[in-house]
């Protein structure tokens, strides 16, 4: 028996049957002997019909106070389904009892549409579960310290249900998604990417940020300070599977590295499309000369990825960097009219068809040659490398974009990702 | 400049375009300097789409768990529609700010889905009244001493409206309906009704329990109690009308019988057609008969309207009596069954084509002869009076149906209620 959080996305809640499988999956866990709480999201299409009408009547120029109204509004779509599941729940004859996220509650920053949860009173919720109820919380909201209400922004159910187990020192929570786990690779893209059981919270986040858009980045960032174990499984499994096969299955986000874990240097390739890269060459090799052209950039709030600077020659240098493929026409302009004419001869370069390739794994942390063997595997394809960055556990390369898939698939088998008849997964 | 509460139902916040039609209203009530609170009903069909909802998934017998659920629900549709109008108002340039009930907080009984207001917290709506926001607040909610929401039932927006105008001392409560007031008697009966400028607001009681159902009755007996003036008026003129042309159309339901009001000693006439009339000939006349026979039909949850007990004659007498014309075969069946073996050669006899007429004044206080002259103007159209019952400010009496409207069109006119030229309406 354990204290356990399940969190259900909009997809599951989309419908009265769907609400009603879910709790049957949740009564299933309940009458097993675990005292459980559930975080559901509103049902799908639920949030954008209300900011819809929001829209419809809203001033054009949002304040403070149309924010906190955006909030009154967005909030009622999980106060819908908590009370919805409830009493599905009790239907199913398990007491059940809902609590919107002020009624916890959840107190959080007063930024209204992006707040940041700050605390969680669980006294009212260990009440509750002691006397053998469901606790059912509202996702994506809170309420701030003059108690108005308050929303996380999209995707903020992850985060609410990892803050919920956090704060309640829940054996596990679990995350229903319309995936059935984190793959070391896109399997679109590399047939033979494999489930991960276990993957660190460190390297989730790595491969959350190259696009592995499983969790909301924030959820795993909340898990990864306050310790979480938290399951990423599929909702779309039966909801009377067995429970223990259920237990296992998905892949755990884990925050030690102890014998359970895989052993492998390399845990997944991360991969993204949606990237370009800038030259700006023959700069003169001084003091200030990033901040003079990245920080004209971040000024017009363009975010930068990947940044290199080459060893000077003859007193100039060549500075290159990656932005989002959106960005990349604004970027250009900025730079051709504004940085450039302080520069001097330097000239600017780009191009749009490159894509970033990552090895990320733990592994690598202990582990020299790791970097190496990456960069002999795309050798040996034939396949250029345009930029190299490195973190502590993870390796990225630019390369034309052509070479993208045969890179990915390259590298997964070179590292011993591939998927085999006696994988474990 | 004085502090108003508008309320508006659920037709008036029937879409984006009907709710910026409110916010323009409100907002010429603010620049004409008034404080303003604004207290709206969930969209029209909202709470129906809601508990519908909710009876998809709800056990069959709902425990009070499942009305606490229910009320989580039905709430969410009030919290949308102040959101939505808060920001109607903020682009018409009028800072507003809005408040679900237990953030005021409205606080009342923890019964669920008909709660009953014990009391409202000023201090956070005078502060924003102060700092020259519109405050719009939930109708139809609050929330219980351990921090549960809770539903005042159908029609409890008006409730809630007429107890925030209370609470704050409102000058004036006005109620935006469907209907442009409260008419002496119904028009659709009597072409010549007329709508009363003030109306006591016992004489309103009487009205609405006698059928004219344009307010919760539960919300006349709130303004009653602490002496609300409280308006009734159409949602229908445009919102541009004339802000004290406004001011002074419907109905203002008073408390003061002064100059002002209107002088006839019959303020309307009610009726209804819901009604059946049942006699019980031949009982004994001893103690203990009345709820010998009454006990047995309250016993079965059936409502008795107007009760008669004749003379007795030679120690027998006849007890007469009207209860929902629906309920007419179950009491019937339960007098038959169960009552008259025990009341020896007693019969039951019954009529289900009647009607019930009355005439409602709070000037029959002071005046006699009032009843006399409506039984005289029956005869003379020949109607035959078959029960009679009374009370302070009203008379009713019950009379074949086909009657009806002759018997309506007549008083009206007798007691000088007929609309003409000179009319102040």
């Amino acid at each position: 028996m354990a204290l356990i959080v399940h969190k259900y996305g909009g997809t599951s809640m989309g419908s009265t049957e769907r609400i009603a499988n879910v709790a049957k999956r949740v009564a299933k866990w309940a009458r097993a002997g675990h005292q459980m709480v559930v975080v559901p999201s509103a049902m799908s299409g639920e949030t954008n019909r209300l900011l819809g009408l929001a829209k419809e009547l809203a001033p054009e120029k949002l304040t403070d106070a149309c924010l906190r109204e955006m909030d009154m509004l967005a909030s009622t779509g999980e106060q819908v389904s908590v009370g919805l599941l409830s009493l599905a729940l009790q239907a199913e004859g398990v007491p059940a009892v809902s609590y919107a996220g002020w009624q916890v509650p959840i107190k959080t920053s007063n930024a209204y549409t992006k707040a940041r949860i700050e605390s969680i009173d669980e006294e009212r919720v260990r009440r509750d579960l002691a006397a053998g109820k469901v606790v059912i919380i509202t996702g994506f909201q809170g309420v701030d310290a003059d108690g108005n209400i308050t929303t996380l922004g999209r995707g903020g159910s992850d985060t609410s249900a990892v803050a919920v187990a956090a704060a309640l020192k829940a054996s596990e929570c679990l995350i229903y998604t319309d995936v059935d786990g984190v793959y070391t690779t896109d399997p679109r893209v590399a047939p033979k990417a494999r489930r991960m059981q276990t993957v660190s919270f460190e390297e989730m986040l790595e491969m959350a940020s190259l696009g592995s858009k499983v969790l909301q980045i924030r959820s795993v960032e909340f898990a990864g300070k306050y310790k979480v174990p938290v399951r990423v499984l599929s909702s779309f499994t039966p909801w009377d599977i067995d429970i223990n096969e259920e237990a296992r299955s998905g892949t755990l986000i884990t925050f030690e590295e102890d014998e359970k874990m895989e052993k492998a240097l390399v845990s997944g390739i991360a991969f993204s499309r949606d990237e370009a890269k800038i030259s700006v060459l023959g700069v003169p090799d001084k003091p200030g000369i990033a901040y003079q052209i990245l920080g004209a950039v971040a000024a017009a709030n363009i975010e930068v990825d990947v940044i290199i600077q080459n060893l000077s020659k003859d007193g100039k240098t060549d500075f290159s960097f990656t932005v989002h493929r959106n960005d990349h026409a604004r970027a250009l302009d900025l730079l051709k009219n504004e940085v450039l004419p302080r520069l001097g001869e330097a000239q600017v370069v780009s191009d749009t068809h490159i894509c970033k390739v990552s090895i990320v794994g733990i592994g690598m942390r202990s582990h020299v040659g790791v970097a190496a063997k990456m960069f002999q595997t795309l050798s040996e394809e034939g396949i250029n490398i345009q930029m190299i960055s490195t973190s502590e556990i993870k390796t990225s390369v630019v390369i034309d974009e052509k070479y993208m898939e045969l890179a990915v698939r390259t590298l997964h088998r070179a590292f011993g990702l591939d998927q085999t008849a006696s994988s474990p997964a």
